[in-house]
């Protein structure tokens, strides 16, 4: 086993990925693409992202760091996708199945690819062959924000092959990164996945006047929705109330931090979708993921009034007051 | 069936069941018992309750507010009890079976009876002769404050006879209150006592300087630790992601309005119980509770590192970081 590990993606979540990879001590190689040249040019230069929690000292050799993914790709075993789901596609361009062949993937994105309506493992399994022994899923509960300031943080590793896991978790634990490890590959993605579009639901509820008392009823409602799905999608034994699953809705749909929630008390206040997203200069992954769970959601037919709401309010432009008034009178 | 409710106690608590109940439609005769005989000659000048909630309006005949709880309980079918646990056997100081006989009581008291280590559907049965037929608890997820604001919340009823929970929701849901019914007592109880004690932990390891990355796999544990102790004290079918369990838990480990949570922080800043109490001018339950619920778990030997980590702090004078430390390698 090589431990050269690529970092795909320049964003917060990519960054603090940097962070906790360099800051654990077991012997290894980093490599980092992001697609942004001045940004590389600026992290070569000064060893901190200039976009994304400029913070956090980049302790990597200049020649690791590179706008030519096909190069840092052919250097690393491990393959961190760590860009939007909605951009995969097109971030992936130019790689193919050859490329990837005998490494491991491993995903920190928490998002459906668009169209595909698939979850990365999926979507990696049917387009570029990747066995799923040999891919990896890294989810929270987990702000970036709070590993640049080293928060203790646990992270859940799930992979089909629990022993690939178990190496993985032994680069990136440190004295504020704790691990757990899973085989629960779909399970981990939907809850990563559903928790957006709840952090979605929560903002916009708090945005259109609801409180501490609501919220409390529409998480705990959030958390039998989302164990509805995943068993239906994937049905094994799980316990729904582990932190990859309970931990990660809660700290998305509590946390400040949280740009699905920021965006959707921006869309409860009046904001329209595009406004929110300009102003916000982010992508609430959560936006997306409603849209491609709707469709995925068409096969399963699971009773899922939250996700619906929000659909609603997002794309078939319902007005937020009397969508999510209906939905207070579906909870429970 | 008489719609005439007594209620016992002049907390925000019990001025918001107060307001509850007035706004609710049905007819019906309210009775207010408070010891503060200055509090009660103020509201029955001002209809409004001086000490606690002062913005709500009581709409209460000036006659049917006494000092006099003999009287107060003489006058009411369903009597609603709403005093602090550790003060509830000094209030009923005078009070017989006798004059409860018949009577329906309601608890919307979240806690343990010190020494007893009893929760009040137990008490009151062993010491009152009240049968679980004639029991009602009254719980969240729900902070006084946002009734008062008449923010949307949800309430659970639990009582041995569900018909008679419905009767009584039916006396206090109004546009405001949703009202949710069940038939587990003893769950529904222990769950809004261990709750306090989870915001106590929540709010020591925010002190202390944990994240919010932190407080989700705690809160994630917190509520597996309760549904192990609610299984060993009362093993029945219940679904612990409800609102009366995982969202009451929500609410007051995650809200402002959380006085356990508020007692916490200080711990965790380095105030001393004392210091915390008076600087407060409320009682936290949790702080009494986590010793009843140390005591009552000699018996059930439930692995609650939570509960016990609280404990030490609170009762041994454990300094809370390391012991918080400890904790943090416990969870998963």
């Amino acid at each position: 086993m090589q431990n050269k590990v690529a970092i795909i993606g320049g964003g917060s979540w990519a960054t603090a990925n940097i962070k906790m990879l360099a800051d654990n001590t077991t012997e290894k190689e980093i490599f980092w693409w992001m697609r942004n040249a001045d940004a590389v040019e600026h992290i070569r230069q000064f060893k901190h992202n200039p976009n994304y929690l400029s913070s956090v000292e980049i302790k990597l050799p200049k020649e690791n760091i590179s706008t030519d993914l096909k190069y840092i790709i052919s250097q690393a075993q491990f393959i961190l996708l760590n860009v939007p789901a909605a951009f995969l596609k097109e971030a992936l361009t130019g790689i193919t199945a050859e490329d990837l062949k005998g490494k491991f993937i491993v995903s920190a994105i928490k998002g459906i690819v668009p169209d595909e309506n698939q979850i990365i493992g999926e979507f990696l399994n049917q387009h570029y062959n990747i066995p799923f022994e040999h891919f990896l899923v890294l989810s929270g509960p987990c702000h970036a924000e709070e590993v640049a300031l080293e928060k203790l943080s646990y992270l859940t590793i799930a992979s089909g092959d629990p022993e690939l896991a178990h190496w993985f978790a032994g680069l990136i634990n440190t004295r504020y990164i704790q691990t757990i490890v899973s085989d629960d590959i779909y399970g981990t993605e939907w809850a990563a996945v559903l928790k957006n579009i709840y952090a979605v639901a929560s903002g916009i509820c708090h945005g259109i006047g609801y409180g501490d008392n609501f919220q409390a009823v529409l998480i705990s409602n959030a958390i039998r929705e989302l164990k509805r799905f995943v068993d239906a999608a994937h049905p094994i034994d799980r316990d729904i109330k582990e932190s990859a699953y309970l931990g990660d809705l809660l700290v998305t749909a509590y946390s400040q931090f949280s740009r699905n929630r920021t965006f959707g008390n921006m869309i409860g206040k009046g904001y329209t979708v595009t406004s929110a997203q300009l102003e916000m200069n982010m992508i609430a992954e959560g936006y997306y993921a409603v849209n491609c769970l709707h469709q995925v959601n068409k096969q399963y037919k699971v009773n899922m009034p939250i996700c619906e709401a929000v659909y609603a309010i997002l794309y078939k432009k319902k007005a937020p007051t009397p969508q999510m008034q209906y939905l207070a009178s579906q909870l429970s």
